[in-house]
This record gives C-alpha cells, sequence and structure tokens, in this order.
C-alpha cells in the first residue's frame, strides 16, 4: 500500500520522514510543484519518490493534503473526481468553507477532514522533523460523514504518527483554532510590526530581546502564503477573538492610564489563572 | 568579602546559587521577611545564612537588591543611609523613577543601577537557577555616576554570573524594556484572559491548545506582586507601545473585516522581518 503526500512542507515533509521509520506503507510518494523543494525532499530523505499528481493518486491507496488551505480548497474536488476507492485526508487549519466545498459530492464518503494541532515557525522541506506529530492531538472533524474503512485507514496514519485524537464539528474546530491558535499568529505578527516600527527610530531597541520577548514573536517567523488563506476562510471567528483581545488589551490601557493599579493587579492575578492549562 | 542578597526570588536565588558555586565570596548572606522562603532558600543551599537586613548591611561589602521594584523604591535611600564604603546594586526592571529618587542622596556613587534582562516566568526560591544568567545582557544604567571603584566591583559580580553588558541612560532603558518585555506581558496576560472568557461558555477550547499558544501565553504565569509595579513606574512607556501594539491589532482587523487579503499578506510579510532579530 503506497501513500501519496501532496506537498512536502513542514507537514508533509513530516509526516513522509516519520513514515519512512515506520515502514506501515510501502512507497512514500511526494507531490511538489516547487523544483527546489522536490530536489530538497529526495535529497534528505522525506519520500521515496516525487510523481506528477495524476499519477501519485492512481498509485496510491492514501493521498493526503498538506498544501496552504487556499490550495486545499481547489485542489480537494479536483482529486475526488479522480479517485476510485483511495481515501483523501486533508491536513488543513480550517474546515468549515472546505467541507462545504465538498459536501454533496458523489466520493464524500472517501474524504476524512483531519488536523494535527502541532508546527513549528518554520517552513519548507528543511523544516520537517520526525517527532513533529508525537503526543500531539489530531482533530478528526466530521468524521462521522465518512466512510467507516476510509477513516478507519486515516486513523491507522495518525497511529503511525503517534498522535492523540479528538472529534469535533467543523464549526467548533473553526471557533477553537481561532482562539488557541490563530488569535497567537496575530498577536505575534502584530508584536514583531510593533517593535520593527520603533527600531527605525531607536536603533539599539533590540539589544535587550530576551527569551520573554522570542517566545512571545516567534510565531512571527510564520510564512504570509500559509497564513493569509487561513485568516480569510477562518474570517468571522478571526474577527471575533481579535476584538475580544483588543478590548482586554483597551481595558488595561485604560486602567494603567487611570492608575488603578488595584485593577491592574487584579487582572493579572485573574490571567494567572492559564497556569491550571499550561503547565 | 561577603555579599548580602535582599529577596531570595527567581533572580535573588539564583544570583545565590550561582555564587556558591564561584567562591567569589566568603559568604552568601540572604536577607528574606516570607519565612517559607528563608527556609526554602536555606534547604535549596541558595544562601550560607539568613539575616535581618541591619546586620545583612554590616557584614556585607557588596548589597545586591532583587525585590518588586515599588519595594526598590522605598527601601534603596532606607539602605543609603546606613552604608559605608558598601557597594549597593539594584536589579529592577526599571530604572527612570528609581534614579530620580536617588539622584541628590549624598552616598550616590556608592550605588551601582543595574538590570539582567533574564528571567522565567516562575517566581520565588523554587525557581531559582544556576544558569539563568549565562550570556545573557547585564544593562547598566547611568554608570557614569557611580563611583569607580563602586562600579567595578558591580561588574565583577557581572562577571560571575558570567554576563555580557550593555550601557545606557534610564530614559533609553526604560522605554527599550517597555518595548521588548513588558509590552510582551501585557499581551500575554490578555491573552490568556481572553480564551479563560471563552472557556467559560465553550469547555473544551483548551484541548486544541499546541506549542505556539503555549509560547504566546507562558509570561501570563508572571507575578502581578512583580508587575503591577513595572507598570507603575514605567507608565509613560507602557502606555506608549500598548497604543502602537493596539493600532497594529487594528490595522489587521480591519483589513481581514474589509477582506483585503494582499494587505495582510503584506503585513504578515514586513513582520517575518523578525527573522533578522531572532535566529
Amino acid at each position: 500500500m503506497n501513500i501519496a503526500i501532496i506537498g512536502l512542507g513542514l507537514i508533509g515533509g513530516s509526516i513522509g520522514i516519520r513514515l519512512k521509520q515506520t515502514h506501515f506503507f510501502d512507497k512514500i510518494i511526494g507531490v511538489e510543484k516547487n523544483e527546489t523543494h522536490q530536489k530538497k525532499a529526495l535529497q534528505l530523505g522525506l519520500v521515496d519518490e516525487i510523481q506528477p499528481l495524476s499519477e501519485a493518486i492512481n498509485n496510491s491507496k492514501v493521498i493526503v493534503l498538506t498544501v496552504p488551505v487556499d490550495t486545499i480548497l481547489n485542489l480537494l474536488p479536483e482529486i475526488m473526481e479522480h479517485i476510485d476507492e483511495q481515501v483523501v485526508i486533508d491536513m488543513g487549519s480550517t474546515k468549515s468553507i472546505i467541507l462545504e466545498r465538498i459536501k454533496d459530492h458523489p466520493k464524500r464518503g472517501r474524504y476524512v477532514a483531519a488536523h494535527p494541532m502541532t508546527g513549528t515557525e518554520y517552513s519548507g522541506p528543511d523544516a520537517a522533523l520526525a517527532g513533529l506529530f508525537e503526543n500531539k492531538m489530531m482533530v478528526y472533524v466530521e468524521a462521522f460523514r465518512s466512510d467507516e474503512d476510509a477513516f478507519e485507514l486515516a486513523d491507522a496514519l495518525t497511529e503511525q504518527l503517534a498522535m492523540k485524537t479528538s472529534f469535533m464539528t467543523a464549526e467548533e474546530h473553526d471557533m477553537h483554532t481561532a482562539y488557541v491558535s490563530h488569535i497567537s499568529h496575530l498577536t505575534s505578527f502584530a508584536l514583531a510590526l510593533t517593535v520593527l516600527e520603533k527600531e527605525k527610530s531607536q536603533g539599539r531597541i533590540f539589544e535587550l530581546a530576551g527569551s520573554g520577548f522570542e517566545s512571545t514573536v516567534r510565531l512571527a517567523k510564520s510564512s504570509p502564503d500559509m497564513w493569509t488563506p487561513i485568516f480569510k476562510q477562518n474570517r468571522a471567528n478571526v474577527l471575533e477573538v481579535l476584538e475580544e483581545h483588543i478590548k482586554q488589551l483597551q481595558h488595561i490601557y485604560q486602567k494603567i492610564d487611570q492608575e488603578d493599579y488595584p485593577a491592574v493587579h487584579k487582572w493579572i492575578k485573574k490571567s494567572n489563572k492559564i497556569k491550571r492549562i499550561i503547565k
């Protein structure tokens, strides 16, 4: 049994490198339009060979999409046209719009919507890590709409990646990821820009940057090609959480401005409850 | 030659544990009003003994203040009254107000203003780490106002901690730290609260929280007793950077709201310049 991985970036490359270790699939076929990435993926041993899309579809039992969500939206219906009994899994960070696009497709049952909750701020085949998925959460979205054998095969892949699992509706998924992933990226981008702007007048501003700053801005290294379509496809939830986050910042601006320090202390103490979540 | 460390939390405790390794000082005396912390510090071997403040001042050549900045503001002038040829070093995160308070003191030359750019989100003696300072930056503020021998002794301590050094005015220091440290904490507190609020209606919201979320909110575990006085003493700079950060977030809210995705892409790409700073 072969697997085709469409898109050999951080996620696709990491799946490849991990599957090469476990030998669950006979052949790991990569599909990648960027020629530099093709060469790099072969050189790093992320996949066994590179094939054109149509050939890869014909030669594989499992097809995994690990491309940006705007590409998934266009590519998924096209791939569904060309499959027979194959299983197609998308690993995108948004789900409602993609599931809506595919909902009436005659082959809908062959498709499994999944989202591995892992990643780093780096992209491309160079960023691939064999241990990227270990003990992380694979979220299945509307799994009940997939054929039983299709879901079982997708879940076997998840097991190969040594992941935990969770089940959600598309609506839940997109709202939850807006709150625990998309907003973190937006605040990082904004924070990086705030300080980069200041650097123009204050050359030495980064000299004192320590580990706290680094940890809050590291996500600002993330790719615009990946993140712009995520914000587009999850627009309503992203705007909701952004609005609430801005309100929190305006609240604390006001309290510091009014020199209401007991309120500042209380606000910080309340946020400390995050200790319960993050050990 | 003995050293007195006033305040045995993360910074004070870490100085103690490191100095016990290097044997530069004969005795490391701790001053700490919290009895549980006193016991813990002795048990962990952070200091050789605990003494009352006045005794510790008399028995030491070097006195280091590692307490929250509001306590420094009150304690520093009091300590200056009781020293003879000792050197007093404060390690607070704000400088302008503290230096203003002490500027006309007859013993001003015996005081060295310093700020080690390091830390973790944890506090108390349990949080102490011998390697906390290694290769991090010690910022000296208005070092030219200290007696030469006083500065040399402070710098010998910095060397014991294996730190790099940087020199600034109080104004520069307070503005720079607002941009690369204080704002990171404010965004973390706000982000934690945004998601904790949502948890009330969406119980499972943290289930998908991954390493990106964790890295942007970990600072929200920081102590309100330490941070409230920092925001108070650095109010003007903190309000400035907070205002600029809110503007960045409002800008991107507007672009996503207007569905101007080329502008979103451009904004993210611009923020990617942070790669130049953070490797």
